[in-house]
This record gives C-alpha cells, structure tokens and sequence, in this order.
C-alpha cells in the first residue's frame, strides 16, 4: 500500500464507503506493506545512488540476462558482478551499451555519463594475481559514480612503490587495500594514511593461506586505527562501502 | 628534519657554509627523516583530531600512568583502552579530571568540552552482555568529537525493538552494530538502512561461538551490502573508524 | 521373523511340528531378530509413513534403478535423493510414474495420491541459490504426506520481503528455514513465531563462508528459541524431521 | 498501538478529531507499532505457554534478582538458567517459593502447579559427567508443562543400558538424547526410534574433543533420520524445543 | 531371562501353563533381556581380565571412594584414573593397600600378586613433560597384568637415546610410543621394529602445538606401518589397548 | 655389513691383512652399516611375513609396474593400493597372475596359496559408501595371511544388523571398524567385544563432515576402551595393523 | 631521482636557476625516490646474486615469456618458477637457452656458467612424492650458485638410509629438508647435525594431513634447535633462504 | 666408546686379550655408541658453540637447579628459558654467577666473558607486548657469543619508527623479526634487506589473533624472500637460528 493509496482509503473511510474494520484490517495488515513503505523509500534513495546489484554466481546466463534487462527498462546504469564471458556474450546481445569488464568479472551499463561526486577512492592492489578483485572494486566505485584511482603492485615487499604514490594516496577520501598472502598491505597503509581503509583479502597464496585465511586474519588483528575488513575476494563490497562513505562526505546521504 | 631546518640548510649551502655533498647526504640519508616529515603531519592531523589512544591491556598501571602524563601534558583530551578497576585508580591520582567509565573498561580526560560535530553516530549492541564491548565504541566515538545514540538490547530475536528505533538508526551518519552469539545484527541493519555499518564480532556465547569466532563469520559473510568488520570484541577499533568517517563526512580530512 | 511367522512359529511347535530346541533356537537367534522383530514394528510405521528413501550420492544408476525397482514392487511412494540428471533418466525408464524434481535433485514415485495430512509446514529459503537445498526439504516433505508451502528469497537483507508473509508463517506447524552465507534468517523467523524451526546452513557464500560454516556457526549460536539445526545442505533431513513432527501433531505418532 | 488504541484512533479521526495527516502519520509509524501488535500477540501466546527465560550467565546476582522480581509479578512461573549458588541463594532470599536445582545450575519458581500436558519428552545422557546439560533440559521441560522422563548413563559403550529401556524411549512423544566425547548416543537412539531427536552435544572430553566439537560434529553427521541439533551444552534450548513440538503434538500451538 | 528360563516358559507353554500370547510377549520383550545375556558374558570375560575402571575426572572425592569400595568388594584389582592429591587422600583413607601414584595421577588396588603374562610391553615417552601420561598408559599396562618396561626421554632430538635401547624395544610385545611437540617419536620407532605401536600424543608444547593437535596430526600421518592412534593424554586407553593385544597375544582371549 | 663380514674382517685384521685403522674405518662406517643390520633383520622378518607395499598413489602406470616386477621376482606374493583402472591393467599386462580389486583399488599377486593363520579379522563397514577403504583393509590382510570376514552395512542407524551378526564379530581376533558420516560405529562395537577395535574414519559424508574430520574426532574421542585409530580412509594401515596383531597372536612376532 | 640528478639540482640552485622553495620540494617528494635509491641499491645487491623469480602460476604463457625475456635482456641469469609444459615450451621458443626442469616445474637459464660458491646446501626429501618441491629447492639454490648435493627417499620410517649418509649431511653449509605426511624428517635431522635447517612442508599424504598441515605443525613444534620453516609446498622460498646464508657464510653480503 | 676406545680394544684383541666375540660384541653394541661418537662429536662442536640449554616450563625450581648445577660444572655458560620468578631465585642461590632476566623470562651464567663473533644479529619487535619474546631471543643470541642489536616498538603502524634505522638493520648479518596481531613486520622488513630473516610470530593480540595463528600465518605466507619462521613465541629458537648462521658467517661451523 502506497502512501497515496493510504490517503485514498482513509478518504473512503470518511466519505462511509469502507467500515471501520476494513480500514484497521488494511492497516493491520500493512506492518509489512508499511514497512514496504519504509522499504520504497529505501529503493528510492537507492535508486539515486544506484540500482541492485546482479550476483551473477550461480545463476544461468539466461536468468541474469532476464533480470538484467528488467532493471534496465527503468535505470540509467546496471552492475552484474561475478560472471563468466557467457554471461556477458548474453547480456550484451540484450542490452547494447553493456560493457563487459572481463578482468573484474563484471558488466556494466551506463545510459548517461553521470558526473562524479567529489573526492576519489583510492584502489591498491599488492600484486597482479589480486587484480579480479580490485578491479571489482573499483569498477563498482566507479559505476557508483566515485573518481577512481588505481595503485596496482604495491605490495609490502617493494616498499618504495607504495610509497612514491603517497601522495596520491593521502589525497583520496576513502583507501580500497586489497592483498593476498600476507595481507600485511591494509595494515601499512593505514599507519600512513588518516582516511578509512577498507581491507580485502583475496584467496590468492598457496600452502598455508588456507584459501585467503592467513590474509583475512592479518587484516582482522591489523594494528592500524580506521581500518575495518570485508570478506574475502569481495571486492564488489569494499567498492560499495567505499562509495557510501564518499557519498556521505559528499553529502548526498544526510 | 623538519621543514624548517631544511630550509636552514638550504640556507648555508648557498652560503657556502656546507659543502654540495654534505647537503646531499642529508636529504639521502632523509627518506626517513622525511617521511617523518610526514609522520609529522600526520601526527599535526592527528592531534587535531585526537592523541595517541592507550591501549592498557598488558601494561602495568605505572606504565599506563606515566604514558598518559605524558600525553596529557599537552594535549586536550585523552583515552586508555582495556584497563581494570587497579588502572583506572592509579591514572585519576594522576589525572584529577579522568573520568573511569566501567562498563567500557575505559579512562578518558576532556579539559574542555569541545562542540561535537554534525551528524551522529548510532552505537547497537544486541544484548546486554555486549555492552562493554558496545561501550567502548560509544566512549571512543564521544571522546573523538562525535554525537553519540545508544540503542542496547536490540538483537534479532525481538526484531520489534529494533524496527521501533528505525528513524534513530536511519538518520544517522555511521551505524556501529555490536553482537555475539549467531551476529545477525548488523546484517538486518545493512538492509534497512544506507549508510556505513561497522560490524563488531563479541566473544559473548558459548559451545559452538567458539570465542566470537560465530559471529565474525556471519558478519564477514553478510548479505546486506555497505558493512564492514572489524576483530572480535574491537570497540575502540569500531568507535574510531566511524569517528574518522563522520569526520570525513563533516568535511574535516579532506 | 515377523510377528505372524512367530505365531505360526508356536502353533507348529504346540502341534508337535517343531522341537523345543528349535523354537529357542528361533527366538535365541532373536536378538536380533526380535529386535527385527522391534524393527520390523518400526518397519511398518515407517512403512505406513515412508518406505526407505534412497541416498543416491555415490551409487551407480544401475544401482540406483536396482534398489528403487525393489522399493516400487511393495510401495505406492518412492523417493530417491541427491542424483543427477542420468540418474533420473535411468529411473523413469524403469518407473514410468517417476518425476524428477531438477531443483531439488530427487525423484519421487506416488501411486496414488494420498490425502494430505491437517497442518502445514512452510519451506524459507534466504536467497535463490539456496532453492537446490529448500526444494530437497520442499519434495521431503511433500511426498511423506505434507502440505507444504514454500517462501523463497526472504533472506534478512530485505526484511521486509520475510515479514509480509509472516501470517503464512506463523499459520504453519513446522518451519524449515534454509539460508548460507551469514545463516540469519533462522534467527530472525524464530524470534518471531512460537512454533518450532529447523534452520538448514546451506553451502551458499563464498570465502570465509568455509563451505557453509559460517551459517552452520550462526544457526547453532541463535539466541532464538525452538531452534534446531540439521548439517550443511541437508533439506532432506529438515523436511523429515519436519514431517515427523508434523505427524506427531497430527497424532499419527502417538 | 494496540488493536483498541487503533480503533479509537480511527473514530476520532471520523469525528473530525484529528486530521487524516495524523492518522496516516501514526499508521506510517506504525510498521513497528503493528509489528509490536503482532509481537504482543507473540507475547500473550507465549505467555499462555511460558514467561521470559532469564539467561544467568554474565550477569550479576542483583541484575538476575531484580528481573526474575519483576516476572514473578505477573506470572506463575519462573525459570533462570546458569546461575552459580550465589545467585540462587540472592533469587530465594527475595521468592520464597524459588527452588535451586543445583546439578542444573536453574533456579524455578511455580506457585500453582499445573496439569503436565499429555505425551512424555525422554532425557537421555551418555554419561554422569552429562549431568549439568541433561538436567538442564529436564528442569526446562518440566516447568513448562511437560511430563519428563529421565535415563542416564546409557551412553553407547554399554549398549544394553539403552536397550534396556527402549520401551520408555520409543513410547515418548520427544527424546532429547545429550551426550559429550565421541557423541554417538543421538544416532543410535535415532535408528530405534520414529519420534524426533533432539540432540544435544556437550564438552564432555579431552584432548581432541575440542570443547565439544567432536561431539557437535557426529551429531551433525549422524545418518539416523529425524535428529536435529541444538549448540553445545545448550541443554536449555534443546529442553524448550522439545516442549514446543510436544505442545503442538497436545493440539496448544495450532 | 537366561537360556534356562526360556526353555521353562516353552515347557510351561507347551503344558498349557502359559498363553501363546505370553510367550510371544516375554521373548518380544527380550532383546535386551537376550543382549543382557551377552553383557553378562562379555561382564565375566571382562572380569577375568580386570574391572571396571574408574575415570576420577569431574567426580567428586566422595563419589570416587564410593564406586572404588563398591569394586573393591568383590575385585582383587582396581584402578583409578585422572585424580587429584586430594581424590588419592580420600581413597587410601578407606582402601589401606591403595597405592597413589603421583606422576600417573592414578590410584591402584592390588590384594594378590598375581603372576604377569609373559611378553612385555614397553612404555616409551619423547620427553620429561610427557611422564605423566606414559606413567598413565604404563600403571595401567601394569596392573592389567603385564610386565611393562619404561623407556624415558628418548625424543628424536637425541636419536642415539632411542637407538642404544633397540634391542629392548624390538623385544616387546607390544610398543607405547608417547610424545607431544613434533610428535615423531612414534613414526621412528614404528619404522624400527614389526610390532605394533600404539601412538600416544600429549599435549607438550606451545604456540602452533594447538593442545596437541600437532602431534596427533602427525602421529595420524605417519608412514610407519602397524601404528594407531589414541586421542591426546589418553595414556589410559593406549595401555589398555596394549594389554589387550597382549593378552591376545597370550592366548588368553581366544 | 653383515655379522659373518665383520667376522671375517676381524681374522683379515688378525692376520695383518688390514691395518688397525682400516678395521676402526670400517666400524666407523657402521653405525648405519649396522643399523642396515637390524635393517635387513627386519626385512627378513618383514619378508617372512609380506614384503614392501607399493602406493600407487602419485606414481605413474610405468613407475608401478617397473618396482611391482622387481618385487615379484623374488617374492611370492605382492600388494599394491591405490591404484586406478589404468594402473591395474599395465601390471597384468606384466604379471599374468596379478588380480585387480575394483573396489579396494589393489592389485595383489600370490602365486603359491599359503595357509591361513589361525584366528580371523572381522573388517566392518557402516555403509556401502565405505566399501572402497574396508576392502582395502580386507585385501590387505587377506593377502598377509589372515582369515577375513566381512560384514558389511552395519552401521548403528540400523542397529539390529549389526546385533545380529554379534557371535561373528566376538569371535574375531581383531575388528576393523570402518565408518564415515558421525562415525559411531567402532564406539559401539569396542563396548560390545573384548578384542582390539582398530577404528578407520572415512571421508564419506558432506557438509560438516569436513572430509572425515567428524568421524576421525568422534573416534578419538570414544569411551570405547580397546579402541585404536588411524588416519581418515586409511584401509591399508588398518588392515595392516590388523595383521601384525594377528600374528603376534599366532606366536609369529615373538 | 637518482643521485646524478640531485647533484644537478643543488647545483642549479646554487647557480640561482631554481628557488630554495623548489629544491625543498623536490627533495621533499623525494622520501620514496631516495627509498628508490636505497631500492636501486638492493637491486645492484641483488643483481649480483641474482635477478627477480617469476612466479608462473596464475599467469598466462605470454605474460610470463614478455617478463622473462625483457629480464634476460641484461641478466646473465633467470628462474621461473611454477609453471606448466606450456609455459615451458613458450619460453624455450623465445629463450633458446631456457631448459626445462619438469619435476620442479621450472625454467632456468644460465648464459656463462659461474663457478658455483664454496660451501654445500643438502636437500633432503622423504619420499618420491615430495620431489617436485625438493627439486624446486634443488633448482633455485642451484642457479643461484650453490653446490647442491640431492638425498632423496630418506623419510624417518627407513632410518637406515638416512643416516648412512649421515657424513654428506653433516659437512654441508645448510640442510633444506622436505617431508610430507608427518613431517618427522627436519626434526631428526636437526638433532643429529649442528647447521641451519630450513623445514619445507609438503601438501603430500590423504585424509587427516589436510593439505600439508599436519607436515607444518610438526616442523613448527619440532624440539630440534637452529630449524626454521617455511610454507607448505614452497621449495623456492626453503632454496632462496638456503642461498642467503651459504652466500653470507661465503662473505658475499657481508 | 670414544674413537680411542675402540683403538685400545683393537690393540687388546690383536695382542689376545680380548676374544673375536668380545670385539665383534663391542661393535655391534655399537651402533648407538657409534652413533654416540658421532653424537660425541656434535655434543663437543656444541660445547664449543654453547651447553645444553634447559627449558624451565614445566620443570619445579628443584628440578631446573639440579640440571643447572651439573651443566655449570663443567661448562663456562648456561641458559635456562621459560622460568618464573621463583625458579630464577632458586637458580642464583646455588650459582652466583647467574643472572635473571626478567622481560626475557631467563637465567644466564656465564663465567668468562669471551669475545663476541663478528657480525650482529638485530633482534625487532612490533610492539611493547612483544617485548618478552623478542628479549628471549636476544639473550640467546648474546649468551652463544654474538653481538645483539634491539629495535623494538618498531611494528608497520609506525612505518617511520623503522625505515629510520634501516642502516641498522641492512648491516646486520642476521635479522630476527618478531610481532603478533597481524605480524606483518617479517615482511616488511625482508622487503628491504638482503639477509637472513627469522620470523617470530608471537601470542600477543585477542579476537581473531588466536594464540598467535594469525601471525603465524601471515608470515608463512610473505611474499618477502629469504624469510623463515619458527613456532609461536619461541624467541629461544629463533636467537639460537640466527646464531648458528651467523657462526656459519663467521667460519665457526665450516
């Protein structure tokens, strides 16, 4: 029950066409539609920043390219994360403008190049292996309508290129640090930095990385303030977590 | 070396009171002492934002007493972490004006009660065992300048109690969600609002929590979008990062 | 030896037939076979409930087919689990009645269709990946003489999905409630219905999900109460346990 | 707002005593207020059934007494869990009709004592050292209206202990079955029987126990049909669970 | 009911005595009556090697004393395992000829000598820290009626320690290898002799030694043929197991 | 160096025909020169007994096939496990008397039928998933000279089959116990029999059962006494120590 | 900024054509271009040892031949490490020299051979098995210009074959120690040699080794002295810290 | 028997005083007297370098004095690790000479002072909680006979703190790392110098930490070369590593 059905039923309450138990009954069972309403206007400022988001994991190239083209009908831009080149051969023939990102894994469709918010969201990477997951994030910063900036190889074990770029990285209002093995990454950056990291551990590693474990824990017990962690590979996470924090010292979420 | 005394040197180098060489090896032997340049700034950043926090856990109440001397003779405000009853006694015979918050297992001295920024921040904690992990958020965010709402005893299995406060949690800045056993908390939460949500384990439970470690699961493994984590029974970590994003939010960092 | 066969047993032994020895040869091999005996008493309530279900995980089709055919020749109602498309195939080439459910992974044979019995039992299923593992509960369930209704995609991250069809909820005997990733959903129906829930972790998720851990730890640790767990993608077991109680509330059991 | 508030509500705005803004804002506010309205009805039925269980565990004995006070007002009975003597003697001093039961760690309180519901629930433990937790489901089920019937020490390695007994175990309407170490008992029980089994693992054990794990594990695992599992040492949970589907097997839920 | 009073209940329902249904009755009431048989048989077959043991762990002194003099009464020997100084007090204040053995924390009660059963079994511990479990396994082995030889701080750190008793070791029956830390000791000595080793871990160690699980990891993974594995300090089963096959080995359980 | 070498040595010394350090040299040398003494005494009594196994296992056919003809050269009989279909048909290409165990994954060779020790392995399976590791236990101590009953599908949710077959099981020398899933079975015989229980956990299972983890605890952790275990799906280890057992009860090891 | 340019740059300043504002600033962007010094440094450092390893493994043949050859471009010297029979065949195509280790799975190249450094590195490993990581050990160490010495198949359950090598062990510089399964084989070595021991765990065994874990807490909890460890399956990592000490033991980086 | 022992044997059995048997007996009693030469041999090159040292955990004050008092007759220094206040009281009233550490939890005796080898051995730590592991491994280094260098406080939150002694660090020969939480400083550093690094994860840290798993982990897994770990909190054995490399260094061990 919309807000202006509400409205039209109280009116018809008034006027003597329902009872007054229909009315209660109507309200009685809104808890949920009313909470629908909290929900609609959820969706709406949602949909100002940004449409859901298609898991594509575990869905058929057809289900996605479905759900794809539901949202499109009425959004100026889409984010499908997590398929395969047939997924994206498969939205593409449905939807023209999508662009298929194949190193993040990602689709996405942008109707109307939308202007930037303010201030960047800085996305480093340790080493190249993490870069399905950084590019994750960043695409997802991106489409959400954030300045990115890219530091890929900057991992602890060549200090000095992490380092050159401090700049860059001190200037962003919101650090992505994704890292594998170790995961040692967030920790370094977030004693040189005073803005929120978000850490990302990523499974890559061998032996004892347990599947992105050992990166996962270091970040966890990380001794540097303002860092706070996402699961592992989530890259699509970390960039919307990212772009929601951007979005509030933007101003846009008050 | 600091900025100032670079530019002396620069100074007697063109008077020719040091040699080309003697100038060079003292910017070659700077990376540190320029990136303590750096750290410096950093440190300025800090301060004014707030002063190294002592974390008491494994140091004896002398040493946590002389350390916060130290920091208090210049600075405004001051915050110990993890500290007993004993700690607490030894810092206020030192400190007159420290003030021993229990429940948190915090000290914290505030000269002057500077004006908090715009836009609060919302601390949950979903029973009452998590109080002094919930409060150690809320004492961390207060101190650091920020509108503090406490909302306790909101766990997921009275789901009513939680849905009565939803306009509190939707106006706020930052949402901390603190609790233990099976962690839903900050998941619900994600999906009802729009802003960050800094997710905190606690070790409250007991068989198979396994010290917390049920909790952070699910929070990493979350399906509302925008949360982050941070380690099991991390108050002071959660109240820190929201702080550093409402600043942000408040135009502070940029 | 069933208790007919004994019976007979005694006469012929009255009637000078059989020895003494041999009778106490009979029932002294009993142990087992009177606990046959118990067994068999359970046999044929089980018989009245459900003939023997078929794991099919790790079997040939042939023996699949094999032990199904044995099954059909005495029963009106089959149900095989756990098999691929080949599997089925290779059953309803022998059993023309079979239907091979995809979702769920089972087959079920159900000669005639027997009236359901009063009392519902709701199927939860979080997210649509979980529909392999609620479908199995779902089929379960169904074929052992339940009414089932099913609610997918009522994960916690759009809680007001869950609470619009909380009458269909709360209206039902037993609740399954299926979920991976952060496993929340239990959590939450529990806290909110006063019947009993038996939550199914699902392998759903990715990186620290630890291949349905994650859920499995949340579900276990609920503060809700009534709330039961099953091992990881097990829908079968839920949707046997489910029925059973349902039986029992039926009075069939007593 | 309750249903008479509404209703009253609703009058006064066809009197013209409030305007149809008002109404709709306290219906719009309501998502909660109606959820509570659906959470009373939760309440009352519950309350029909049992009052709010105090959890005893990390809270002190003043807390623990001024809680239980406050539901012995309005209720006839009473049940704290986890407790230590100190908190039962604090409980006794102010409810005189508090009575301890110390292998349990509860406290009870029943002032009339009424009619036990029909169909028994069976408490199985392993072992003596399983005590604390079978007792703990024992004293659960038994002030919320159940007949309980206990076996003890009828762990798997003396089979004909549990044998022995079978007639007890199969004529109950629900069997809780608590054991620590290897956690077979629940499995064996399940093959025996055709009721629900509730198992509940305990961290009885050494060494490779881990806490309880290994029994939690087996328990998950078991190929007996129609057992579910509660956390470790959760004996209230498994107590409470087994009450509700003996409720709802007594025709109390529907 | 034994084997002769089921040969009486036939002649008695032969002579018309009884009815066809009691009969029925009593022999479907036997299974456990019947598995009753057999405990008493496997009861005397125990009773011949030794009586039941006694595993002092979370029993109180007063309940220790009470099950030792209820098997003392009719047993000559009698063990007493996990307790403390003050269970050992308790227990020689009533058993004058209990002897307490410190280091193994077991009681033992020995009236007559009884010759020991030829082949020895050899007790070997890794360190000085794993004393008390090989004491453990060795009183046990001991009062089981074995000759048993100790062969202390014989770790593979020093191999020449293990290797210079060679003899002693490949001369025994049966081998108990205990040792925590790397837990090799087993998998050296299991590659040394052709008898078999029952590996014993301990939990010595610290940091990544996980309360044992190091060492049973290993022990569990060793290439060595003929060894098995108990759970970590289960001294008590490994020289029960030992005495077992040793026993067999004697000829004495054919 | 054998014991007649060394005697001769010692006359050629004697004699003058080697100098003192040349006789020193060669002692010198012999720590594993004698070593391979006991060496070779173990493998005379290994080949007594059954030569070296080959683990096929991460060899290729040819590898298999190159150190199985050595073997088979001057030995009667072989075994080799682990082995795929490939593996068994290059062997038999070689070795015409070479039977492939499809199940147990073996190949054996025995080209003179040796008798039988007295005294059988019973080998048990809880399930028919379970079949490939208890059959490879059952060949394993088949071709090593034992008499071998196998009693299959035994697992303790039917419990009356395996009761039924109880005069079988206590009659054995030794019992291999082998289960997946909550791995109860090895718990509830060792409390049935007075002979060792060597306990083999199986990978068979899904979800929480973590690769036979869950079985491998539960029989750690069993209050069986007697009972041994080894590695998850290891049939060969156990049917070996099954073996070795065995023949120090036949007065072979002694 | 390399030194040359900063000497121009003071010179410069002193010749007025930039300001001291400029200078400050170069010299203060510089932290990381000197870091970049000190970097260069270590690089020369390196180059004199040894230039970067390519680590194959999630890269694709192309990329990994772009990198090599532009390293082979200046370095006499190359190693690539895990990588397939295709990345082999792509790098031999651009790379005449390159040869193929297959076991290790690793290309080298070797223009000149160097004279190898005074001082042996042994690696050891316990079973065929184990290879390839040993000869990734054995490949690096051997191109970064080491004598290696290689003594395989000497696992703790052949003791003899260990230590009839026991004077090739003990007169190398470093002993790199591969094992599986139990990893007992650096533990007995470090008790019988007095040099560094690197331990390299495998992901070698079944069931309970879990992928190397069990190897790697048994190294980790070893009792012998002077071992260190490294992750599981890293024989690269074990052959490069091996290179470092026998060069530092050479007097190369002193 | 000492090689001199054995010379004087054979010079007995050629002049005819000891039989053929009696030496040949002699010799094969050898193996481990042999293996003792050899061990002789390792046992002086070990006194050399440095005594037996005790590990106090687990030992009484008695125990630890009376092996103190033995070691310290005969040789010039001792160490005694893993010691309370009490036996560190106990030690020194027996030996005057002896030191107690208390940071470190050590004792050290040492009579003469000799010369320290060339070549320091740097000892890191993180943090001030690090400091008891860190002081263990620098006392162990400076008691074997090496220059120690400390930095402590120097974890990666502080980058600064550590790139401004980086001279320090790269000149030494041997770096030992030690940190908890997220133990990312081994990593770091090994990014920056060319020399052995030996990694000390410590227990220092909570929630996720572990006891020290999440350390160890990450540095398992560093992507720095050169670097190697030991077990959680053995600062013993990694100062005892670190010297025997730099005795290598030094020519000591050749």
């Amino acid at each position: 029950m919309t807000s202006t059905e509400a409205l039209v039923l109280l009116d018809r309450f008034r006027a003597g066409q329902v009872s007054r138990k229909e009315v209660l009954h109507a309200f009685q069972a809104a808890p949920v539609a009313e909470l629908g309403f909290a929900k609609v206007d959820l969706h709406r400022s949602l949909r100002k920043g940004f449409p859901e988001v298609i898991f594509g994991e575990g869905k058929t190239p057809e289900q996605v390219v479905e759900i794809a083209a539901r949202i499109a009908e009425r959004d100026q831009r889409l984010l499908v994360t997590r398929i395969t080149k047939e997924h994206a051969r498969a939205i593409r023939k449905q939807l023209k403008q999508a662009i298929y990102h194949q190193t993040a894994r990602c689709v996405t469709v942008q109707r109307n190049h939308l202007p930037k918010r303010a201030g960047s969201i800085v996305v480093l990477a340790a080493g190249t292996s993490d870069l399905p997951v950084a590019e994750e994030a960043a695409i997802t910063a991106d489409i959400m309508g954030n300045q990115v900036e890219r530091l890929y190889d900057v991992g602890v074990a060549g200090l000095h290129r992490l380092l050159s770029r401090l700049d860059v990285i001190q200037s962003a209002h919101v650090i992505v640090a994704v890292a594998g093995m170790e995961g040692a990454l967030p920790s370094v950056v977030a004693g040189l930095v005073n803005k929120p990291v978000i850490a990302v551990p990523t499974s890559v590693g061998y032996g004892a990385s347990f599947g992105g474990l050992a990166a996962l824990l270091a970040m966890l017990n990380s001794c540097g303030s303002g860092l706070t962690v996402v699961n592992i590979n989530n890259g699509f996470g970390a960039g919307y977590a990212a772009s929601q924090i951007n979005a509030l010292a933007a101003g846009e979420l008050k």
